[in-house]
C-alpha cells in the first residue's frame, strides 16, 4: 500500500501539491441512497405531481454544495468545475427490513490538475441531507446507506471502476 | 402520517415558520461509520502516533460543517450552535466482507426554536468526507454507511431515540 | 430629513450599534419583476409542466440568498431568520413594450433587534438573478424592474407601507 | 428559439457541461439604477465630500459580490476572474416622479469556458442593494430599475449589444 | 493556570459548551499595526483626499471579516453580533527603523453567551490585511505588528484590560 | 515610487485587470509569530503529546483559511491553488520581555496570473488567530509580531527576499 499524501515532513496535514500534474479531464460519478417508510416515499412522490418536488430541491442543494467541497474538506483543491449532473432512482418496493428507498448519482466534470472525487461524493451527501431535511417531519429514522465513489476517469492515478 | 412542511400553498418549497415555536434547549446526535481496508485503518491508526493525524483533521472539518449546516441545507434555519463534539471508535477487525471501520458520533446543541439534526449530521458526513479525502490516495473503496439520527431531545416534536 | 447611521464620528463606514433596541418580531415584504419575451415564459411554463422548474430553482436560491445577506451587505447584522417564503405571479400578456413578466414577492421574518428588510430584497434580487442564469441561453435581453421594499412592520422606526 | 439548457434528461436541472467550450476572454457589462428622493441623494453626495462615502461601501460590495456569484446562483460555474470595475452617474435633477437616482455600471472579464454575464449582474444588484441599505434609515422608498446585460463579447453566443 | 477547554475527553478538539452561560453584553476592543515606508503612507493619505481610500476599503472589509469569525476559526461559536466599529491612527513621523506606521482599532458588540474577543482581533488582521492588498504594488515589506486584544467586558470570565 | 493600482479612473476601487498577465508558477512565503507566557506553550506542547493538538487544529484553519482569502480581502482575485504547507517553530526560552513564542510560516503555489501573497499571509493570520483562540482561556495577553512577506518568487514583479 502507499502512504498518505497529505501529511508534511513534519507529520502534520497539508494540500497536497498538485503543481507538476498534467491539466486533463477529469469526471467522477459517485452514488449513495437514504431508506425510509415506504410513505415517506409516497409523500416524495405525490410533492412531485404538484410543483413541490423534494427532489428538486436537494438535487438543487447537491449541485450547490459540490461548489463548496474545498470550503468543507480541509485539503480539497479549489477547482473550476465544468459539468454536474444529479439523478435519482426511486425504489418503492420494500426490502427486508420494510423501507422503501431513494438511490441518488452525481456525476461531476473538470478539466484541471486533480480530480472530482470530493466534489461527486460531497453532491451525494448534500442531496441525501437535504431529502432528510425536508422529510425529516414525518420520519426521522431515515438512515443513508452505500454513499461511496462509483467510478473515476483521467489523471495520474487512472481509472477506478468500483466492483 | 403528517404532512410535509417545507412547501408553501403554493405547492413550492418554503423555510417554515418557527416564530410561534418556544426557545427551548435542543440537542442532537447523529451517527455514521464509514468502511475501509484493514491496512488504511492501520495507517490512520500510525499516523495518530505521530503529529499526523486524519481523525484530528477531520474531526475539525466535521465540527466547522456543522456551523455551515444553514448555508448547504436550503430550508434549514441559522443557528447560534452552542457546543459540538465528535468521537470516534475505530473497528480494526475485519467483518464478513473483509473490511475495518471507524464510527463517528456528532452531539450538537442548541438553545433556540428548532432542532439541531441537520447540524449533527452534516457533522458527521463532513467528517467521514474528510476521512475518505485524506486516505483516497490508497483506498478509493471506502464506502459510508448507517448515516442516521440516534437522537434528539428539546422541541415541540419532543424526543426521539433510535431503536 | 434623518442623518446617515452607517458612518461613525471619523466619517467611515460602521455597522450601527443595535444593542439598545428591543428583540421584537419583525416581517418585511419585498417585491420584484423580470420582463422578458413571451416565449420565454412559455417555456418556463412548459418547464413547469414536466420535473423541471425554472422558478422552483429560483426560489430555493432566494431563500439560499437571504441567508446569506449579512455576508453580502457589508453593513448588514447577521440574524437568526425564522421564516422565509418566495411567491411568484405570471403575466404572460405582453405590455406595450411587448414584453410578458414574472412577479416576485419575498417575505421575511424575524425576532431580533434590526428589521429584515434587506433579506427581503436579497431574496428578490437572488431570485430574479436565477431566472436571468436559467433562461440566458434563449433570451439575453430580460430585464428587471420595480424592486422595492413593499412593507415592513415592527421596531423602533415601525410601520412601513409602499403606497 | 433554443430550448432551456440547465435541464437534464429526466427535466431536472444541471450545471450545464463547458469542458467542450473553448478558454477565450469574455467580458460582460451590466447596469441598473436606484431611484431615490432628491435629498438622499444630496446626502450621499455630502458624504462624499467627508470621507464617508455610501458608494464607496457600495463598490467595495458589489466587487465582493461578483465574486461570490457562483455560491449564489445555483447553475453558475465557479471562475477566475481577471477584471471587476464598477461606476456610477448621479442624476439629481428629478424626474417626471419627483425622484433622484444613481446608475451603476459593472464591468466584469475572465479568460475562460463560461461567460461572465451573471458575475456582471450580481455586482450591480449587490452594490445597488448596499446603497439601499446605508440610505434606509432616511429613505425606505428607494426602488431598482432597469437592471439588465449592456453588452457581452467572446464566447461561442458571440457578441450581445443592448439596443 | 487553567487548562485548555477546546479538547474533549479523548483529547481531541470541540467547540466548548456554552449552554449554561448566561447572556449578557460583551464587548471587546482589539488593535494592531501596519509599519510600511513613509512614502506609502503618503499615497494612502493622498488617496483619502481623493475618492479613492485604501482605509475605507480596508475598514469594509475588516466589518466583513468580523463577521466571519465563526466560518475561519475552528472553534468559534456563530454570534449576533451588534456592534462594529473599525478607527485607524496614522504616524507619518518614521520610526528608529525609518518606518511610518497605521494603527487599526476594532471595537465589537454583542449580547450572547460567548465573548467577541476573536471578532474583534480578526476585524484588525483583515482590516490590516486588506491595507496590505491594496499597496503591496508600491511596498512588498509591510509589516504586522502588536495585534492584540486590548479590553474585553462581560461575561463570567470577567474584565480584561491590557496593561 | 509607484502608484495605487486598486483605484479606477473615478479613484474608486476596483480589482485589477490582470488578463493580459502571462500565467506562471508562483510561490510565497509569508510568516508571523505569537508572543505568549511560557507556561501556555508549555501547555500546547503538552497538548501535543496528546491526541488533543492546538498547532493542528491552527494548521488545519490556516490552511483553509488561505482557501477563504479572495472572500476576505475585496480586492484579491479569486485563485486556483496548487499547495498549501504550514509549518511551526517553537520557542520555549523566554525573551526579555518574559514571553515564549511560536512562529509560523506559510507558504503557498498557484499556476496563475497573480501572484499568491495575500493568500500565505492570510493563512499566517489565520494560524495564528486560532492559537489564539484555543489558549485565550488561560492567556488572554497573547500578542502576534512580525507577520510579514518573507520571499515571493514568479510573475512580472519578479522575486521578493525579505532583508
Amino acid at each position: 500500500m502507499g502512504k498518505l499524501t497529505h501529511f508534511n515532513s513534519e507529520g502534520r496535514a497539508r494540500m497536497v501539491d498538485v503543481s507538476g500534474k498534467e491539466s486533463t479531464e477529469r469526471v467522477a460519478v459517485a452514488g449513495g441512497r437514504v431508506r425510509m417508510q415506504p410513505d415517506t416515499l409516497k409523500l416524495i412522490q405525490a410533492g412531485k405531481m404538484k410543483k413541490g418536488d423534494v427532489l428538486a430541491v436537494a438535487q438543487v442543494a447537491g449541485i450547490m454544495g459540490a461548489k463548496k467541497t474545498s470550503d468543507l474538506i480541509p485539503m480539497c483543491h479549489p477547482l473550476f468545475l465544468t459539468s454536474i449532473d444529479i439523478t435519482f432512482i426511486e425504489y418503492p418496493e420494500p426490502g427486508n427490513d420494510g423501507l422503501a428507498s431513494i438511490g441518488v448519482e452525481a456525476r461531476v466534470k473538470t478539466t484541471g490538475q486533480t480530480g472530482v472525487e470530493m466534489e461527486a461524493l460531497t453532491a451525494v451527501t448534500t442531496t441525501l441531507l437535504t431529502i432528510y431535511d425536508m422529510c425529516k417531519a414525518v420520519d426521522k429514522g431515515m438512515i443513508f446507506e452505500e454513499i461511496c465513489l462509483l467510478s473515476k476517469t483521467g489523471g495520474k492515478s487512472g481509472e477506478f471502476k468500483r466492483a
